[in-house]
Parts: C-alpha cells; sequence; structure tokens
C-alpha cells in the first residue's frame, strides 16, 4: 500500500558532488550540490541545478565553466561544509585545508584531494524556479589513477563516492556489488548472459 | 597524481531509475534510465534524459507525462532488463511479471512492486545531442509506507535503491552511514553541532 507524500524534491539515490568556480577577483570558490547528473552522452554533459542565492551561481555565469568534483568517503565532512558557509565571507579553500588547482581547459578550480574531477563548459543555462540548472559541456575527466580498474573504468568501490539522501539529510558510502549490467535479457533463465 | 581520461558521460553515484510511459494504443512501457536527477526544488522537478531512439521517448512527447519508480535492491534484473529490450517489440510488463498500475495525476502508469514513484509532468523539453533532456514537475511522490523513518522522511536503508556505475557497468547497493548533513560548520571543532 502506498502513501502520498505531495509534491517533492526527492530522489535516491542522490550524488554529493562539489563545484568549483572562480569568483570576480580570481578567487577560487566551492560548494556542495546535489541536484546533478549526466544528462547527455554525446557530447557528454552533466547538469548542476544552483539557486541564484549561491556564490558560486554568478561565478558559473561570468566564466561560463565550473568543474564536478567528486569527493570521497574520507572527504564527507568537507563535503558537508562547503554546502554550509559561503564564499562570500568564507574562503573555503581555507577552512577546509584543501589543496586548489587551476584547471587548463576551462576557467576554474578543481581539488587536488578529490578523485575525480569534470572539467566543464557552459552549455546551456535553464531558470527553472528556485533553481536554475546549468547544463555543462564535459570538456575532460581526470581521475586518480588508483581509482581506475584494469580495463580504466572508474571502480566505484575504489572511488568510493557519496550517496546523499535528500529529506533524511544524511550521508552514506556505496554497498555491496549486486551483479553487471546489461546481462539479464532473458529473466527465466536467471540472467548473466552478457549482451554483444 | 591524476590521468585524463578525455570528455566522458559519467558520473559517481549515478541512480538506477525505471521511467514508465504510455504508448500511443496506451499500453504501459517501461525503460531503465541512469542520467537523470533533481533539478529544482521548488516547484520540485527532476529531469531524465532518453534517446529519440527509444520507444518511451515518444510516449513521453505524446503525453506530456512520465512516472519515475526507484527500484529496490531486489528488483535489480528487472530493472536491468527493461533497459535492454525495447517497448516496440516487447511487452516488459509481461516479461518482468511487475504490476502496472494507472497514475491518478499523469497520463502515466508506474509500477506497483517499486517502492517510491515520482509522478511527473513535463515542464521542458532540451534537445541536448544524443540524448534529449525532459524536465518533469514532480506532482506528488508515492511510497511504501514501510520505508519512512520516524519523521515520515524516506529512510534510504530501508529503501534500498540502486547505484548505477558508468563505464564499468555495474550495479552497487547502499552502504554504510558516514553521517548528517549540515553538522560541519566548524570543521576543526569536528563537526557534529546541528545547524539551526
Amino acid at each position: 500500500m502506498k502513501t502520498s507524500l505531495g509534491p517533492q524534491s526527492i530522489l535516491y539515490p542522490t550524488p554529493t558532488l562539489v563545484i568549483c568556480t572562480y569568483d570576480p577577483e580570481d578567487r577560487p570558490n566551492m560548494m556542495t550540490a546535489a541536484w546533478a547528473g549526466v544528462c547527455c552522452s554525446s557530447p557528454p554533459m552533466v547538469s548542476v541545478s544552483l539557486r541564484p542565492a549561491t556564490y558560486s551561481h554568478a561565478n558559473i555565469k561570468l566564466h561560463k565553466a565550473f568543474t564536478v568534483c567528486v569527493p570521497s568517503q574520507d572527504h564527507w565532512r568537507e563535503a558537508d561544509h562547503v554546502g554550509i558557509v559561503s564564499g562570500r565571507n568564507t574562503l573555503k579553500f581555507q577552512t577546509t585545508g584543501l589543496t586548489v588547482k587551476r584547471s587548463e581547459l576551462v576557467e576554474a578550480p578543481y581539488i587536488e584531494e578529490f578523485p575525480m574531477i569534470l572539467e566543464c563548459k557552459v552549455h546551456e543555462v535553464h531558470e527553472l524556479g528556485l533553481h536554475t540548472q546549468f547544463v555543462g559541456e564535459v570538456v575532460n575527466v581526470m581521475v586518480d589513477e588508483d581509482v581506475l580498474d584494469e580495463n580504466d573504468n572508474v571502480d566505484i568501490e575504489r572511488l568510493r563516492p557519496i550517496i546523499f539522501s535528500p529529506g533524511a539529510g544524511v550521508y552514506h558510502g556505496v554497498g555491496e556489488l549486486l551483479g553487471k549490467a546489461r546481462t539479464n535479457r532473458n529473466l527465466e533463465k536467471g540472467g548473466d548472459e552478457e549482451e554483444e
């Protein structure tokens, strides 16, 4: 039996990401974002929604660029912190002690300690309501080499990203392996045949 | 030391969702989607990206509605299956054995066995490239009562959603609790003070 919660902005799993930008004085800033996801495979694009009230929002509009930095579980406290305080009155690279580097491809900084970075140029901007959705074209992905598997794919168990729960407001890690995608064409056979 | 992977559409965690629609003959269809996320808090909106080649794409354009059905780990095989076969030649509600119900609020069906359903009306459509991004306004969220915590928030450990890994193509469950959001205003204090 299902119960109705009414209109709500909740979805599971939701990512915990840190968006990095330069302000008008070229000072690096970072903030947490959870309203985000991949939105196109070719060209590769991700969308990130921010409130116009945030310092990062104006920075993205100014430079038309941002990075999406994926924290590992080891940095969940820093990822939470940069979603609470504002870059208007806090130099978050100082309060977190994280290392800022300059992207060579887009006009945005990134966090060296985080294991995965998406370097993005703004492709489209959608004013949706309380949030503005920035669609960024991913011009490059950088990762720490030790998060790659033997096929050079990102191994989520080595990356150890953070899952955010809207509503309850808690962070979780990644759990057990359930199985491989594209192996269940015929459910009666119990799966396990890999697709060509 | 970071290594560059070039432009890629990867992000972690990425959700595993099943989008339900009616076709032109009012037959229910469902397909897996991972390029999705919340994109606005007020009004509540989610975005879901599908390729124009999919059967569901035309169904959404026709009815201007869809549901986002969140599978639990128990249905990872069914969630994988409906991303492999097409609704053009397969009645997926039959091959999966899942129960279809009709939304009372939008022109779309949903899956009774899945613990969380977002009923969505199309708000905007963005042609981005290989994928079309549908921004849906969430007019209602339905959940199984047993996934709610004592504050009537969704408890992700009871919902047990599925994490998809692009690239490696594997599914994972949700792992251990890391901590509570908005408790790390002052990192030097070690956190744990809740924000007002």
